[in-house]
């Protein structure tokens, strides 16, 4: 395990140090602590109040809140961000050797970097590019033509399918599916016809992609998910949507086919996107929200509606299926009362 | 590559062609085009305009629109599914070789037909059947005695648990999971037992199964899907549902246990129906519904609420949760004037 | 396949018998039933009317409904949990071989049980420890440090990440993911910073966590299930979570990062709970519900609405979308009430 001192952080990330520049950090913690040797962080002003207990080494913070910290701090305006960073030094990644594992199967004509490491069981297909460092967990997919730039990381278990690309640094967490085939049929009588899925998915680089998430290959053209999108687990991204740089999508959420979303969006958790919707950039959707007609305008978008107990909330949604009653009844009320003042004039 | 003229297209599918016979097509593309020899398709009539600046070689669409075409055309009523066609004839699917991949795991006493394709670190179980041209990608599963008709495919790392039925031509995309134990337990104190989920899965011919689906096995009796369903990614069908012939369930659907959903349905994405419902033939559900009642008339359901910006969003919600005072005190406005209409004369 | 007389039943639980002792039980039914040699079950006294078409030999039901019964019965206060222990005897799980199987993959300083079972292509990372009777079906991960104690069971190709913890008894279904790497990134400029997730997952004795299903390790302290949780299908816990005992939670629901839900909860399916929560022991929320708050008093909650034919629901919308309006035209009524009592007094 690494070891830094407070005073080396301080000097590394351009920071003021608050304390023992000789402090030896080891592991971080949350501000509960554990022991004078942990490094936690305060990013929420809101809960400054739980600087009173905190029992970590030292504590990442905003200069305005220096007063307020009983022990050891580094001063950044981005706390959350200096202690991601000290974190990754904490925990540098294991090194992993280069290498093909003996039980991979690697399809004639797959090119794949010396410096690659292909984990236990994984299968690369014919004509399949595996860029410099790029390390596959066991028992990942990468399929025929698939291209993987460097330092690209599935976990373990990633299914890549024919001609993706994904770009450098990208992460994919087990269970992702990259490039099935679109939801796409023609109807045709009763029956269903299949669209013969062409494109495939481009991902760009930086890119995370979350367990069990699957990313739709494109119909004519192709899906694209641009550099530094985050995708948490259990999403789904239909065919031939694009989404746009740095934008991060919450779990469960779902986006149908031919959506555009815009960068820097936030997108909550369990949210759908309709199909063939144009989303502008630096859009947020909270959790639970349903879009189904195009965003010209940042700004944050709603639809989601908090639990109440059972019983208030068959009552309120009784009321609300009987509001377009309650509406003629208002309006008949409005009527009465104008004619009722002419009556009385 | 295929490569096919459009007066070949034109006889082949018994369309009428306005432009040159000889024209070679070698490619789908979208109305913007690729090229003299691509071809597009319009079904939607309101997306006429878009025919204006259309630079692909070909376009198919209704008769209706011919004049508006500025390129060669083939006339069909069912443009959709005439492309569809075409694109499966250009992009033929890669031949695959029959044969057992030597890093597969055969179970003695499994039945692999000998024109079968079994991919890359498959497992069959014991007593599985599987069928003639039945293709394996790499990483499959298919339990003790599951069967798998004709023309199967299982596009790679599909799980087919125990006894699970397959029918003719269907396709399962990766990681899909078919036949996992039902959600079924029976309360006893605070702790939850387990039924045993004795029950399989049957499925059809020609069903398609999206990337991570999931369909449990029955209960006591089978779950059902019936020939021609097609489901898209995400989705969950619970313990003994049967799903009627032809219907479409979109993305990240959910069917609880004991639901029956009619033929000829289409279900759209997010949607949530709960369990032992009847829901009947040709009931379309919008996107983001939830259904919690048999449905008996064939139609069009929805309950999704679409988004709206946030500030503008909590003061209707805020209204809605007093819904209830609201109605009461219109009835008040309403008794009163009654009454003050009495007062009155 | 088992075969048991009522009588023995009747003596082994501890039941009632009404009927012949001699009649041998060889399968379950619904009460519709297969045969002389099926026993069913009527756990829910509205369906007491289907017993009058029993075709099953016995069915177990509530002493209250034993006259309704034309059939053989067993009585039970819970004929639920008394059928799943008998269907439980009726088909016990198939003996498993202890042993490794050739085609896995063990690397140096795992530490195996010589009575588990390692199917076919399973692949147990450094470290890792599986306790006695552990079944591990094919093509399961257990990666580097992970620990499963006696007679966990991973039915097939499930991936569990590097130094999680997995109580006894406990079964995970294929395809969930236990351990990636939770969403966690600190914003900086229009960028994401990963912050490494260097907790992990401690889940209980006998838990269930379904197909699909994703739980996220901790960023700092653990994700923790406690025993005797149930988790359907496609469910998303986020990291940090911690689930009470014997909580269940159905299909496609989803809690974000921290929540803590308490003990026996129920957990409706499509359920959205937000992060940073505490939701109290006891709480059942219904189908789509949406959680945004704490929750404090065990009770029932819910936020769904169900579907109505389309037309109507789209003038519901409508209405509510100008609800704020509405209220304040009956506020406006209110005051001219007010006034006009006043101008006619």
């Amino acid at each position: 395990m690494a070891d830094i001192t407070l005073g080396e952080l301080a000097v590394r990330y351009g920071l003021t140090l608050r304390g023992d520049p000789a402090r030896r950090i080891r592991h971080v913690s949350t501000l509960a602590g554990s022991g004078p040797d942990s490094i936690a962080f305060l990013a929420n002003p809101r809960l400054t109040q739980a600087l009173q207990g905190c029992r970590a080494g030292a504590v990442i913070l905003h200069p305005d809140l220096e007063a307020s910290s009983p022990v050891d701090c580094l001063l950044s305006r981005n706390p959350h961000a200096v202690f991601a960073r000290i974190a990754a030094e904490l925990y540098p990644a294991m090194p992993v050797a280069p290498g093909v594992h003996p039980s991979a199967v690697i399809e004639p004509g797959a090119v794949v970097d010396a410096t690659a490491h292909i984990g236990a069981q994984c299968f690369i297909g014919a004509g399949a590019k595996i860029g410099a460092r790029v390390q596959l967990g066991p028992g990942c997919i990468v399929a025929a033509g698939a291209e993987l730039a460097e330092d690209v990381r599935l976990v373990a278990r990633v299914t890549v399918l024919e001609r993706v690309q994904i770009g450098a640094r990208s992460i994919l967490h087990p269970g992702a599916v990259i490039g099935a085939e679109g939801f796409g049929y023609a109807p045709e009588g009763e029956r269903w016809i299949a669209v013969p899925q062409v494109g495939t998915v481009r991902i760009g680089a930086d890119v995370e992609i979350g367990a069990n998430t699957t990313v739709d290959r494109g119909a004519i053209e192709d899906t694209v998910i641009c550099e530094g999108v985050k995708i948490d687990n259990l999403v789904q991204i239909g065919h031939n949507c694009t989404i746009g740089a740095h934008t991060a999508i919450a779990g469960c959420a779902g986006l149908a086919g031919s959506s555009h979303l815009g960068a820097r969006c936030r997108v909550g958790g369990g949210v759908g996107i309709a199909g063939h919707l144009r989303i502008c950039d630096d859009v947020t959707l909270t959790g639970f929200t349903l879009v189904v007609g195009d965003i010209r305008e940042p700004g944050v978008y709603s639809g989601g509606i908090p639990a109440e107990p059972a019983a208030d909330w068959r009552r309120i949604v009784g009321r609300l299926k009987r509001i377009d009653g309650l509406a003629r009844r208002v309006g008949e009320l409005e009527r009465q009362a104008a004619e009722g003042g002419g009556e009385r004039t």
